[in-house]
């Protein structure tokens, strides 16, 4: 893994019980993500319960901006809040220090 | 919601199939994390896959050692590694920007 510091995006949200093409949407961004400038890796964990949370990683701020204003990504940003997310909160945070077991494996 | 900056761990792992009391351990963990001096928040979700990450938010970077140093959450690190998890990955992030919708939900 690279070393810090580097940009986590923090993205937590709770899904409407209706919400169509999510999964299919959610799997077209990562991907999409993965070719971006700047791009780290990505994790994401939903419960049962519909809450769920995304971290994505990112070498600079201006990478983060970049992925943001993605025309593709802008789309589903604009669905999210209208079809698919009951409510969510987004955190830019500059990480600062890292550790892991057995070692750090997120790989870019 | 406090308005950044603030801290952030990022605490990302797979669990052992066999994790026995893992999950009274990480109730009684965000209980006792809820009681620290700095505590701001935690959000955590666990898929089926057995992937989870949780996110503790606090004020500063003091408030995440004496919470790293704490008796009974030691005991539980300890147990982490040696029986619930098969990896993990903990990231330290200070938070320099939030947004949400329909307004940030995480209240101390």
């Amino acid at each position: 893994m690279r070393k810090p510091p580097y940009y986590a995006v923090i993205f937590s949200s709770v899904l409407r019980e209706d919400a169509k093409e999510y999964g299919e949407t959610a799997d077209r961004m990562v991907e999409l993500a993965a070719g971006m400038p700047g791009y780290l890796g990505i994790e994401s964990a939903r419960g049962a319960d519909g809450f769920g949370i995304t971290v994505s990683y990112w070498e600079t701020e201006a990478d983060i901006a970049r992925w943001k204003r993605e025309a593709e990504h802008r789309i589903a940003q604009d669905r999210g809040r209208s079809e698919w997310y009951l409510r969510y909160d987004l955190r830019v945070a500059k990480v600062e220090r890292a550790y892991g077991m057995p070692t750090p494996t997120l790989e870019p």
